[in-house]
């Protein structure tokens, strides 16, 4: 499989939320890249990189960026593969409604699939879904992902309902 | 081409909205169905819906759903292919940010990728650009779609270039 | 007394919050049950707990999540029974606004009894209103406690107008 | 069966949002009272209306107030009956949220059972399942409307399957 | 000079905050009371407390509460006598909102003089202006308050132009 | 008795809203004086009238404005006297907030006594208490004023009680 | 005098709001050009329109833009020129916060000059300010505008004076 | 070069966040000066301030201030110069609206040109831009601060590709 899935970020800053994208796609096996490229301090880099992404492979694009964040909406309109954007809530921000409704907010013509606030985890999973769509075994790692995530839940009630919540919330 | 795309939405009042992404879908060239499935007045519907989507041969669902918006997260929890959330402002909506919330901020494990609020239109295109990734012609016909944008723009701009602004706001 | 409120929540990180709503209807003499029970990762979990309440002997649901927080509102739509919804404030949230407006806004046809954001405590007291509604000795316990609130304010209140207020602010 | 609901609220401008509440309490078979009681305006009836509440045989009481709302907070104080608010939109509001506010947020000790801004129809549900957590017949009647509820989204959904999107938009 | 204002809070943890109007209204010249009176929990001791200040000699009411604050709102409602609100960001609260709104928004016929959120100082000068309108010291005192910030500024600004801003920063 | 309340408002189209101040200190037999005073268009003037104010024998200002609203925090900054300031939700404001937030935000030091959104009749009732605390005689028309507001709304309820809602909802 | 300014919009929509910033140069004296690009449908375009900008001989540019606003941004980032923003409340916005957030809250070091939501002819004034400090004669142009702001004021204070309020509602 | 820029702010607490605006402007190659004018304790200091800005020969002011912030709308109603906004979250702000607010929702006339909350660095950057719209060598310096922007981009975007990410996340 080659590179399925572009991951890239407005400032090495964001790298700490966003690397929790790259990590959910190693967990369900798909291969992606990882680099820096501002909307803002490399508007030349930003074009390059979305205008070219089609043609190298890539079958989805993860942006991320914290303020008012340009960088998902601008590369979405630069290609036709679908774009992730991850709003970011960086030091200055209002709360994150700045990064949320700088995403969230495109016009008619150009989406961006919007996940949750720093939600590049699920960033990543939606990606994996895009490629699990068309890819056998990628939908199946997804399947067995949401396996693992009800397992751990009823691991967890069977503990509170045996041991009692106390004893749950001591550790 | 078989069915793509899944749109559904939580009662049929929201169909107005809703109906864009049809729209759009047929214009770039993507095959959908479309009906009404509620997750809080048909939760067992929604289930199967849900369950057999993949299996049916879907590769995108999306669903519309304003107020505290469940649908697309509930469907999103029970398949693994992506999910497109379209936040819609209803009447008694506080201004649509109850229906952006609920959409929007999922938990870890469970992404929506969603649109601007009423953004029917561009989630008909975003599914698009799902399919297209993997599909030449709807790639290709997205090319074109952005191509017409762009056109339509550069022809506002001549005329008000030309003619001057009074002219344009005339009309 | 047989068991007259079932607590449930989408995750264990929720039990610090939620644990308040068992330790209330312990003062107040309700019998409960506590559990995890996820809106998003164990779906089918959920319709079980909700679909087998009432025959279970439960009067009321206490359900708390955070973010878009679907629980509440899906266990309300496949049940009788009342359901009281506990909006957490958990680490990514929008401020809290997320998870109130997803257990809110619920619309017309199920509704949701939401309490203060991680108002847990308050929505053991509403369960403990609502059982005692029937329940004398409940009732009872209610007019004890609502009591006991109000003798401490007044404790309060006598150290401050006779000792000063420089000296209360010391403690 | 005796008067099981009070319906009251803060002004008579507000009986067009709160007769839904009495509307479907008549439809769910629960009987019930309805005036009008100002926290501000008349504070004495206020107190007399939530002390004598529970002995004149009443089981759960409604309060819609618009603006800063403090009529259903202020007599939950004053009883032990669970108390669902109801935040009215009104002309100078700001969006609705300072009733949302004022009447969610409750301190600790004190809970109102909120539901969504003009929800009244929803809270005369919700006083309903209260009823009917300890009267078979409501229950039923709960159940019976639910299911009407259900069979009025398939409907809908048959049509749009059958007849087309286009055809139910027209109507 | 008899007592002319009196300072009341919702719960003795409201002190912090509230000690400032005390602080504000002796560094001003103006006798206070200052005590503990909860809408919620000790409703009859409010009723008592409104009802009595204009003929106990008060002028003024400073009332601060959190959340869903009631108090200050409750009080205006019965007495004629100026009642000033002050909004508590309590640790539950959404970000401060749920107090500023429920004590500003206050109905057509009964108003509530409203300070910024946390702003006891505050509520203590405005306390005094009003004191101050029919007292001559007590202007002259404000007078000369605001003389004293004007001097303050001043001597900042001074420091500043001949030391330079990296000489105060350090400070 | 001479002029006791001056009120101000930034722009003749704020006329509409703050006549209403002016008619409730008719109602309760207040002097008053109004015109436009602009903080933005007109600050020599505001200068003159806020620094006037005192020794032309006013006891309180009334100040209203829209937006970005400084009038009232400014004449505040410039007289000991009390100002009451009436936020307004002007055609470009942001839903209000932003008369809100810079009226209400005052610092530390220089306090206005804010209202709701567009509640100038309810600036002209603070006015009418603070010079009623000194005035035996306006402060019985304000025990006046409270009891008929009391008495609108036992009559409102004594229809609705006899006459059932579905009548009183008619007209 | 050239061209000094430079208006701009993401759509032809945007003309009603953005005529009133060339209305406003007019007025002034200041020399300007106008039409539309859009950062999502022309991103060349628009990258030509920035970088030519200060060679064609420009001092400013005004650029507005609704929803998830990034033209002004955008813009910005590739000019050394002043880039003035106007936030504009477009059809689906979420009250106009949108557009204001994405404008306002750029990242260090890409500055936007955002002036209020729709306010173009702010734009207008504050782009010619920028000249003024460099060009007498708009320097003048833009005193005796405010010359004339005041004069309007003080006409009509001295209307509502003389004549009444009652006489200047009225009209 | 003569000083070009008055940075000015409400209180000497605004200097940690004020002074990055200076140390822009040094690094940019413009001359300013600095110092403390509060428009609420100091009204006549702003005034001189505003008026005098001109004939001392600036060409732009940099004003910042938190909470209900009047200073830099105030000034901007005193000079035909240019006026940067910068809105500070203080401690007891609203999250930071109401600085906002206060600052970007000027009336029509009186322009405040707003930047980021706590945006201080962007208003010197700002302020720089409007110098070097009209100052060949300031123009220069703002291309090159641009231009190490992009480089410091570029450079941790090389780090990242050839040693990978979790070797950037370490750092």
């Amino acid at each position: 499989m080659s590179v399925q899935v572009g991951i890239i970020m407005g400032s090495q800053s964001d790298l700490p939320v966003m690397s929790e994208a790259a990590l959910a796609l190693e967990e369900l096996g798909v291969k992606y890249e990882l680099t820096v490229v501002s909307a803002h301090r490399t508007p030349e880099r930003m074009v390059d990189y979305a205008k070219s992404a089609r043609e190298r492979g890539l079958k989805v694009i993860i942006a991320g960026a914290g303020g008012a964040a340009h960088l998902p909406g601008m590369v979405a309109s630069m290609t036709s593969l679908p774009v992730i954007g991850v709003p970011i809530k960086s030091s200055n921000s209002i709360d994150g409604w700045d990064s949320v409704l700088s995403i969230l907010q495109m016009p008619g013509g150009i989406p961006v699939a919007t996940v949750a606030l720093n939600g590049a985890k699920n960033a990543g999973i939606l990606a994996a879904s895009i490629v699990g769509a068309y890819d056998e075994q990628v939908g199946k790692n997804l399947d067995n992902y949401k396996k693992s995530l009800k397992e751990k839940v009823e691991e967890d009630a069977k503990k509170i309902e045996t041991k009692g919540w106390r004893s749950a919330l001591k550790k």
